[in-house]
């Protein structure tokens, strides 16, 4: 086999956030895969196929991606963030998992600027400190191991970044999600709820968790909950680097 | 006060991964200052004064950035990876805190491509599933608070990334950590080391969490522990995107 599949990520929006690494690799691919608002993001280029997908197609496409690459294909399938951050690589790892065949291919991951380290750092430092990742979205997962989590995480005192917070299709995860925080004796933490990061578009609201409203969180949104120490100077928000028993 | 502090993450190692927008902030800067390693890491350009300095000097470091800064110079403080994941952007924040008078300045926080996000890609996809980050240096906090959010992790069932396992003068860490993580039964867990990721020198170690031994990891290895559903796929480590109770 000839083909090769690079799984890269364009990082948050902002073009200049996109690494050189991962340029490259556009500008030597044939062939472009991803959710299509992402494929939108990789300039047009004569020679450069473009194969545009909905959302929550992750198996398929990574399928897609894989057999095009055994065809000799030089292909990328992007995702927005990190590929490794609830993305598209681990989805193309369980196709290769699935498919004996494809396990020799060349594959390579291209890490990219994830959404939480962008929404941070318009805030400030806020995950400074030990930290965490939670997908809130229970397509994948049931409730009550979310719900779980965030009862531990709070119990370890880690500040918390919270992606794919609300949909349309689930509505109610956030609020579930503040009422578990409050619950767990969160609801004097700062909770910083960012908006379409390092795009024209952004916006950063930064408030008291027991403040928070489920309906200030779509699927545009990173929130991060601040630990019991994040403090706020100024128009920021940081995570000292101190912590205490 | 005309001056600016730009806090910029310079990624992992590769020239590769330093984002378009940090590359320009460094071109257009007055001043560069940071760890010795990481000032060597920007180019070397007429009208660019570089301020090297010595590790664990984050406080001094970053009220010398601010100052600077203040006397109206364009000033970038450098970190590797993020600056906003235990590194020098928590620091400056700190300093700004104890310092009313700065806290006009101009300042930015330009995100980066942290350690943990190039293990993950060189290893497949460790971290596709929800998971934590912890800083094993206990400089600034007591080994209790990082055993019991080690134990809360494996709880949780996070995958772990741990930052700065062990160095000289903190020899014990990280084979304490594995202690740690053994009793709360993850023994049979995968273990990732990756050193020096994206140098030349980058060696990628993965093996069962109880056959580790501490003297694997330094100051240059970015440790992930899997979690329980963490497979193989040929030389691949992903986290399948699925959790059940």
């Amino acid at each position: 086999m000839t083909g090769r599949l690079t799984i890269a990520g364009l990082g948050p929006g902002d073009a200049r956030l996109v690494t050189p690494e991962v340029s490259a690799a556009l500008s030597e691919a044939t062939d472009v895969l991803g959710y299509a608002p992402y494929v939108a993001r990789v300039p047009v280029r004569e020679g450069l196929r473009r194969h545009p997908s909905d959302n929550r197609m992750e198996l398929t496409r990574a399928s897609a991606a894989l057999k095009l690459a055994a065809q000799g294909r030089s292909v990328v399938l992007v995702s927005s963030g990190d590929p490794g951050v609830f993305a598209m690589a681990a989805a193309v790892f369980e196709a290769m998992d699935a498919a004996p065949e494809l396990q020799r291919l060349s594959v390579r991951v291209l890490p990219g600027v994830t959404a939480m380290l962008a929404a941070a750092a318009a805030a400030g430092a806020p995950l400074g400190h030990d930290f965490c990742a939670i997908n809130l979205s229970d397509n994948l997962k049931p409730w009550v191991v979310i719900e779980k989590r965030l009862r531990l995480a709070a119990e370890a005192d880690f500040a918390i970044a919270i992606y794919n917070p609300r949909s349309a299709v689930r509505p109610d995860g956030f609020g579930r999600a503040l009422d578990v925080l409050k619950e767990a004796g969160c609801g004097e933490r700062t909770i910083i709820l960012a908006h379409a990061v390092t795009t024209p578009r952004e916006r950063i609201e930064t408030l008291r968790l027991q403040d928070a409203r489920p309906e200030m969180a779509d699927m545009a949104t990173l929130v991060i909950v601040g630990n019991s120490t994040t403090r706020r100077v100024g128009r920021w928000v940081y995570a000292p680097r101190r912590a205490s028993c």
